[in-house]
């Protein structure tokens, strides 16, 4: 990794700023400052999910990884420092020598933020999340008119507190995703109450490189706004390559560790087996994922009602698990030791995400029973984890036909008591390959309007190979315009001020207020500059 | 334009077929058929819009001008062939020189095909659309299962018939915009009960070139899946550059016969009269336009309305007529002449396309009380074009948060009689400058569904620049996903067979029929090809 250097520097248009809050002294939330050509307007903070790599006063090593500015918070807090569980792997990757040690919660103590919200405690963590929703405003002007946006569920408040996200939290209806083994993390919160979240997947595979390029592609996915990522690795060296990347991400970082399982076991399904899948849990917990995908809603019984559908399973890991079901005819592990899953992950405080092995792979397949089916025991496990103090949120479809999206809202926000939901796309039709995310694009948008809190992006490559950076440019900015929307049309009450202001840019031709103001200054500036190439044109 | 060629050739993995119409012997109507690599399914038909162009038996001739396939039904009604009104500007642009004589109605006999619609007769022109519609299929397989999607407003029907459409036509439900002076046009038809269509816009500026540049455009457009294009040229030889796109375009042509007028009175819209208005109108009617944009309904009480609004008057026609109105504090020239713009349309079947040139400009602006006080007077507007025997479709917006898209529709369904709507997106969002084509991709999606019968593409230049030859295709592909998601969700019966073909293509892994069916098979290829680029993982 030595030669190895990331994308920093400031987002064109933009400085890294910091406010703090009043009360918390030690804390620092990042934005992103876009000043004006005008005076007649204040400068427009944007919400900033870049780190440290968009400072240009921060000194980025990825060998000693991000600073760890959690590290005073959890001191205080009564946890355990423990020995890795687990030597590293002997790999040609080596793992990343960022100084690190290993926290543990203790027995019947608070570790997680779901613990601490139900007995009334806002954590740090909390307070840093709820001003990053408000993007630096501490009123919302015009108190007394309505709120914009049509509000499918109860009222959002004017200003997003610190309590009310303890609240929420508390409530299960949101999930602040933030192991204690990660101290790097720059939190966020995740609920429908809040702003529509973005994850960008990365991820190594067989026929592509190594830790270096999955790094670049996480700070890549930052830069332009991913609020989550997902390491979906599936070739060799994944551990290691996961210690990049997890000192070195200010956001919340999720696996699905069936993926590295699978490997250990040399890809067969077939001897996939409780023990490894426990120490692969621990192992990664250690390392500070935030976030679990865990496929323990797809049982026996389910399977044979996919026999009648156009495209069967298609999720990997839900194909995985099937397969090892039909084998010996026997129920699922991860449903049989659910508790034993969230025991490990209320340790660690690793957030839950039930994955949905039996999504639809096609419009011909959306909303049908065996997806409603799993969808029903994804309800029985969130009140599981909730009972084990555990974070958890559901995750959803896949290719849905707009007339069929809503239902799946209607149905998860029942089944699973409002915990949050986080959906891929859904694709509304499939006859544009080489455009899914712009298909996927139209899914999430509606989606995430009627209460999903979390969108997982499509690429433009989906079904037909790997992203290449670009592709992840892409597909983040494509999510961002989806839940951008979302927020617009659920009422949000910070959602509108960019809008109006890039509006106002626009009809006064300040098109470099109106270029720096948008998700992607620097495509919106070259499309300007290839027809119109005179800088007289810009200030006309 | 003699060394000048167009795009030519066959789309990727598909072949030109005509299939003949019970008891219309002389109607073939084209489909491009995707020959399948398994023996166990069909050919799939799609629509075609892209002419003669992809057909290997075509000879092409931009001088020539395509076939009159329209010219023997055409003859065959009771009109008269009149000399030019006005004769061809001199320029160094030539005029087409394709042989083409002009026809007018005569006084009291039905031209349009709205007369013909309401004295029960269907037209060539309205078999031809229906069977298009059908996608060659006779009879629904199914028959006895409910339709998929979820209609707004009366179930469809199970097929397509021309009586449905001539019966949607005289409700005023549906529009076939087909000049009597366009012959060499396929026609098809536009309306909330039939497929979704998309428009291209094309057209010079004074920065960009000539002819050959926009008929290409045009003829890619269609190749991509354009339903019609409107020529929005504003720079000089307007008149010659338009004889070639319309002796050539297989597909209704639209114009904004203003900006032609601006550019004959020097650019002045204090100078606009209704005289030289009205030259203009007979001009392009006798050329062969199908479709004006004439904005009749922005009345100069209206204006004031618009003056809080973050992003003022936006449509261009808007803008030039609110000036003209404002200067001399007088009621707009078309609003006042209205009667008069229907005799001229109905005399050649023009139809008319009520522009909105209040629509807002931003997300700010969208549904106020500007926007639906000149929807109310389109949809007074509507009842007199109806009762001059004129076909009408309405233009809407613009820039719309999505939770506010569903009330454009049900005003617009409401004031104008069920008119066929016609939206410019609306773009969700306004930060996204560089993508609109995916800010409006999702509104159009959503709008569609909800009962707009057309939708105006956008493409990612929106707000920057001018669209080049990439852009359009950008901008056709994503207005074809949404229409195509609108027709899913409103349970069209032709909709759902291209996605489950494809969709049972991925699942078998029949790389080349995955790539053949979907709308951009050579994007598919190519990102395909990227990562996995041997022949042997595209049979795996």
């Amino acid at each position: 990794m030595k030669d190895f250097t990331v994308t920093t520097g400031s987002i064109c248009g933009s400085q890294k700023t910091y406010r703090s809050i009043p009360s918390y002294a030690d804390i620092q939330v990042p934005f992103r400052k876009v000043a004006l050509s005008t005076s007649d307007e204040e400068a427009v903070l944007l919400y900033d999910t870049s780190g440290a790599y968009t400072d240009h006063n921060a000194h980025i090593s990825l060998e000693n990884g991000l600073p760890s500015i959690r590290e005073e918070w959890l001191k205080k807090r009564d946890f355990q420092s423990i020995p890795a569980a687990y030597p590293h792997q002997h790999s040609s990757v080596a793992y990343c020598p960022a100084s690190y040690h290993i926290r543990q919660g203790k027995k019947g103590k608070h570790v997680t933020q779901l613990q601490y919200a139900q007995a009334g405690i806002v954590t740090e963590e909390m307070a840093y999340a709820a001003w990053r929703e408000n993007l630096g405003h501490t009123q919302q002007e015009d108190d007394d008119l309505p709120l914009r946006g049509e509000r499918v569920g109860p009222a959002l408040p004017r200003i997003i507190t610190p309590e009310f996200v303890r609240e929420e939290i508390a409530a299960g209806r949101a999930i602040l995703p933030a192991n204690i083994n990660h101290p790097e993390l720059e939190p966020m919160v995740i609920g429908r109450n809040f702003l529509v979240k973005v994850n960008a997947n990365i991820g190594n595979s067989a026929v592509t490189a190594g830790a270096a390029e999955e790094v670049e592609k996480m700070v890549w996915a930052t830069r332009w706004g991913a609020d989550t990522i997902m390491d979906l690795s599936t070739g060799k060296h994944i551990q290691n390559i996961r210690s990049w990347m997890l000192r070195n991400s200010p956001v919340p970082v999720g696996t699905v560790p069936i993926y590295e399982v699978l490997e250990k076991v040399g890809n067969d399904p077939l001897a996939l087996n409780w023990e490894i899948f426990r120490d692969t849990l621990i192992e990664q917990a250690e390392q500070g994922v935030d976030y679990f995908t865990i496929h323990a809603g797809l049982r026996l019984k389910h399977i044979p009602l996919t026999s009648q559908r156009v495209t069967g399973i298609v999720s990997r890991g839900g194909s995985i698990l099937a397969r090892w079901c039909l084998d010996g005819h026997r129920e699922n592990f991860l449903y049989e030791h659910f508790e034993d899953i969230c025991a490990i992950c209320q340790r660690y405080d690793v957030a839950l995400s039930l994955g949905d092995g039996l999504r639809p792979g096609s419009i011909a397949d959306a909303n049908d029973a065996a997806q409603f089916a799993e969808l029903e025991t994804l309800g029985e496990l969130t009140h599981k984890a909730w009972a084990a103090g555990c974070q958890v949120m559901i995750e959803g479809p896949g290719h849905v036909p707009m007339n069929l999206i809503r239902e799946n809202v209607t149905k998860q926000e029942a089944l699973c008591g409002e915990a949050p939901f986080y959906t891929l796309g859904p694709l509304t039709t499939d006859i544009a390959p080489g455009y899914d995310h712009i298909t996927s694009g139209i899914g999430a948008a509606m989606i995430g309007w009627f209460g999903t809190a979390m969108l997982c992006y499509v690429t433009p490559k989906e079904h037909l190979g790997l992203p290449d950076r670009d592709d992840v440019k892409t597909g983040v900015i494509t999510y961002k315009i989806a839940a951008h929307a979302a927020d617009l049309a659920k009422g949000h009450p910070s959602a509108h001020y960019r809008d109006d202001a890039l509006s106002r840019a626009r009809f006064s031709f300040r098109w470099e207020d109106q270029f720096n103001l948008s998700l992607d200054p620097d495509t919106a500036r070259a499309f300007h500059d290839e027809t119109m190439p005179k800088e007289a044109h810009k200030t006309a």
